[in-house]
């Protein structure tokens, strides 16, 4: 394919993905795919990654995630999303050999994931998503999807393991101590695990002053 | 009034307050009216405010936030809940020189009020109550909000003019550039102006660092 064929197929593919999120909610809707393809386009360069099947893997990521939400999470949004992609890309005449690698970074991208990452392009993909759960981005995410639960603020005495996910005792915090402090940890590329570990910091500092901030020590 | 009435009187109607809250949102629930009084007694030792007063206008100061929900903003709640809370304090028996007290602090905490705070007591709620806005908890409460009106994480180029407050296209963002970073200068106690001072220097790094973060720079 020409560099004009690329163009013209990444931005038809882009405009099929984005039409998939009008009633997505804020913690993952278009917003978060086009944070998730900036950074896919900051680390695949450092990397020197195919920035063709990362950019069209960047934008069909989550397009599997309504199909999860609908049946209550019993569909995964990455296995969905893959095959969607798949149907997708064929249909815009992406040849075989590209499909076979775009589809395969959807389909690992996943943090509890069946697939794992084989190929570079799949790793920066799972690192740019993951990092999109942490620093200042992470925070807001955090508490943004605990208002559209119904959870509660804070609780810093939260028991991790009595405590249900998604429901009004819920916590961002929560969140933070069984997942997003871990994530730096599973960074699979190196340029992705220096910004994990920059965020990471930022991150644990506002959680350390939000549990001095509610006891009034701040 | 003893001591031991004094206590006895506090706990009661803190008792009664707390049941107000229990269909209470995330944003503004029980744990704000508590983080509110923790402040306000922190800051209350340090002006020297009557601790008693002080603390039975913590406890009663949102007592009237589900009247104002329930009439979609049309009740001020710092006006309902002044009333509702005179009689609550008339019924357990406070003298009325301290029931006007009391009162007077609830009627004047609110930011766009009618009534100004003219006692100390009045003074230190304020500042206590503006500054649970700021801070690390004053971020995850913006979010959390954003979140229960199903509003977007962010948008760093939003025209504060246009966009509709509560709305999907409402943001975190927009109430730090319209509200949350004019807190600091609306302060009225030399302690609240302190502690105001470092909860917006570290705010307005979040929301800085939050924009880097978001264009893929950091």
């Amino acid at each position: 394919m020409n560099a004009a064929k690329r163009t013209s197929l990444y931005e038809t593919v882009r405009a099929k993905a984005r039409a998939r999120f009008d009633d997505a909610r804020g913690s993952h809707d278009w917003d978060h795919t086009e944070r998730v393809l900036r950074l896919c386009l900051r680390i695949g360069k450092r990397e020197k990654a195919d920035l063709f099947v990362l950019k069209l893997a960047a934008v069909l990521h989550d397009i599997g995630r309504a199909e999860e939400d609908r049946s209550n999470g019993r569909h995964c949004h990455a296995e969905a999303g893959a095959e969607r992609a798949r149907t997708i890309l064929a249909k815009h005449g992406l040849p075989e050999d590209l499909i076979v690698r775009v589809v395969h970074c959807i389909a690992a991208h996943r943090y509890r994931k069946a697939v794992k990452p084989e190929t570079l392009e799949a790793r920066v993909l799972f690192d740019a998503d993951k990092l999109d759960s942490i620093g200042a981005v992470g925070i807001g995410r955090a508490f943004l999807f605990a208002g559209e639960v119904g959870a509660r603020l804070h609780d810093k005495d939260i028991d991790v393991e009595k405590t249900k996910p998604y429901t009004k005792d819920d916590t961002a915090y929560r969140e933070f101590l069984v997942k997003l402090r871990h994530i730096k940890d599973r960074m699979s590329t190196a340029e992705g695990r220096r910004i994990a570990r920059e965020r990471h910091a930022f991150m644990t500092a506002f959680f350390h002053r939000l549990n001095r901030e509610t006891t009034g020590a701040l």
